[in-house]
């Protein structure tokens, strides 16, 4: 007898969906196809002989160390890095107030856990990080959701939606996935205070922060409420959790992320992580914290800035050179990713077959929507194929939206 | 103001403790602590050398994709392999049974995430292994307990408790962590079929079953439920989830573990995955496949045998030697731990501080039983001591009891 599973998966599993984005990855490896759907970094910058010389030190000098259980926190040098690095941009942290992750997708994971119970509600922007809905659709949470702009987040809608017994806000200020858009700074000011007002949390997520190609470094929400708060704490313990990782600056095959946050969230998720994998991988943080360590790191950030910089001018020329007229896009600052619009009436869903067919492919906008929408929209990821390639690619796209207009 | 965030964590968050074990380990570190506290594999078995040498391969033959996100299911060639030596077992399985997991507390984790709603009773040996207890605790589910002696769990309970609508069993028939006892190959048929049955599936623990030091090996109870299946299905279709782990016969340090079961299982884990932490390290995947496929493993796995079997011996002798009359413990034909049981009315976690200023750590019995008992036991951990460092402690461990009795 073929022994049938539906009917004993636990009620959370029936919002649990195969990420629309990890599917299409499997159509983006097909020959010939220019995939702009994926968040992936370029291999190409991946920096392979370093990694080659820090996997050597680290197993020649601490190889015992290295590849045995490690505390649940993380490696101490590499929090205290870490904190070290946060205390750069403003904010006064200790190695207590970080908790290393495996990726930020457990980052998301265990705030969900420590934090949803079911029915609560999550305020989020709309669009959003698909991972994020992801992560928490487990935990059974409802979404309200908040309109962006060119510049974010439209604060100005928070005081309403706010009062709404919110359990916390999920904002990507810098270069937001999927939109591209950075929440302005008076936008940030307006965030925390409202968020201040109401005692709501804030989750700051933030990839791409150290990924800039114009403008000047606007500092993360986490640090405009340090600000704010009285210096009673020696250490930070104010109303927003902020997370970031190794993915983007050095490599995401080795799932590394971090969560910076007052020091009694840290414990509590230091318990979910405990149950969910005991500690992130000792090895790779020896290893991340060989490079990251080294100046050789800021140098390295700058080449990457340097290689997507060019890829997003590629692509922000390609679209104005191939995109019919009534089409839009966002013109990023930095980060990975950038938003295009087609004209009222498209459906970027409806279209993705015929995309395939023509051997491109995007992200249709619709799944960043938590409630619906942004039936005619998409995220085109930059970062991911040379200049080259992506020429081709956004005149294939080009010309299958024209002839679907015709 | 000091913001607190006691209000705001989710109520599942009231069953998550910090894990004795995990709290134990900061005791252990103290100078001239000798622990039995932990589950440590040996650091000097590490294969250091070999370890430079994968790193090495990986990175140059193919860095960009070792490093690049990898697919949820994990890395392919590997899974093949795990498939094929499952194949060796005697169970008929493909890749598309395996799922690679971030160690095993992620399989347990991912298993409570997509079976356990709040109040789901388990089926759970007593004493059983505490990493489950805590994965699963955090989903809210009750433990139903059953006996076990020298042969493992006591089957012939299994009748009254399996009606009483158990979502799973829970069992680690191999050299079972706390208790290092062996489920007998008897016994192993009467869990099975019983379980078949009552259409109740297993969760079959294993993370040890190629340390063994004595004895011949028993079948798996996933290899004995393949048997007495049709064969119908060109794969095993069968009631028991199988998991497994390189953290003994490879390096904890890498995060590295995975699940065997139903095609329909892994599936459903997979969505549970994507959304935990999108993929396990691709690096290690890639270094761990570069080792595990060489025949050197085999070589290998025989030194850890041997390395553990005169630990083991030396643990056994010195507890023959210095533990008080009516005092008793398990002699286990593998793993890494044997079970102490002292006279009735002694109480071990009463006893432990009294056994740090001895500057001797084991972990009491009591946190290995769900719904209590276990007073007078501990578990002591006979791996990651050498053999003169055992004789002393336990030298230590006699003598404070031997003076508590007095």
């Amino acid at each position: 007898m073929h022994t049938s599973w539906e009917h004993r998966y636990a009620h959370r599993t029936q919002g649990m969906k195969s990420s629309a984005i990890r599917e299409l990855l499997k159509v983006s490896s097909l020959p010939g196809m220019i995939s702009f759907g994926g968040g992936f970094p370029a291999p190409e910058v991946f920096p392979i002989e370093k990694f080659k010389e820090a996997c050597d030190t680290v197993l020649t000098e601490m190889g015992k160390q290295a590849l045995q259980y490690g505390a649940t926190e993380g490696y101490q040098p590499l929090r205290e890095l870490i904190a070290s690095n946060a205390g750069k941009y403003g904010i006064q942290v200790s190695a207590d107030n970080v908790l290393i992750t495996t990726g930020s997708q457990q980052s998301l994971d265990l705030l969900g856990k420590i934090f949803i119970n079911r029915g609560d509600r999550i305020l989020v922007e709309s669009p959003t990080y698909l991972g994020a809905l992801q992560a928490w659709n487990a935990y059974g949470c409802n979404y309200v959701t908040i309109d962006s702009d060119d510049d974010g987040m439209q604060t100005e809608q928070l005081h309403d939606l706010i009062s709404t017994n919110i359990k916390f806000i999920y904002a990507l200020p810098n270069f937001q996935n999927p939109s591209g858009t950075t929440l302005s700074l008076e936008r940030r000011k307006q965030l925390i205070e409202l968020a201040n007002s109401q005692g709501v949390p804030i989750i700051e997520d933030d990839p791409y922060g150290q990924l800039r190609y114009e403008g000047e470094h606007l500092p993360p929400v986490v640090v405009l409420d340090d600000e704010i708060r009285s210096k009673e704490f020696p250490v930070y313990s104010g109303n927003v959790i902020y997370t970031s990782t190794f993915s983007k600056i050095l490599a995401p095959g080795l799932r590394l992320a971090w969560v910076v946050a007052p020091v009694d969230v840290i414990k509590k998720l230091v318990q979910a992580k405990q149950g969910s994998d005991l500690n992130t991988s000792t090895f790779n943080q020896f290893v991340a914290y060989e490079l990251a360590k080294s100046p050789w790191m800021r140098e390295h950030i700058q080449t990457i800035r340097k290689v997507y910089r060019e890829r997003r001018d590629t692509m922000l020329e390609a679209l104005e050179n191939n995109m019919p007229e009534g089409t839009d896009w966002t013109k990023p600052k930095g980060g990975l990713f950038l938003w295009v619009k087609l004209p009222e009436g498209c459906d970027t869903t409806k279209l993705f077959p015929k995309a395939i067919e023509e051997k491109v492919a995007y992200v249709p906008g619709e799944s960043f929507h938590p409630n619906g929408g942004g039936k005619n929209t998409m995220r085109l990821n930059f970062s991911a194929c040379n200049p080259e390639t992506i020429k081709i690619g956004i005149q294939r796209l080009g010309k299958m939206i024209k002839d679907q207009l015709k």
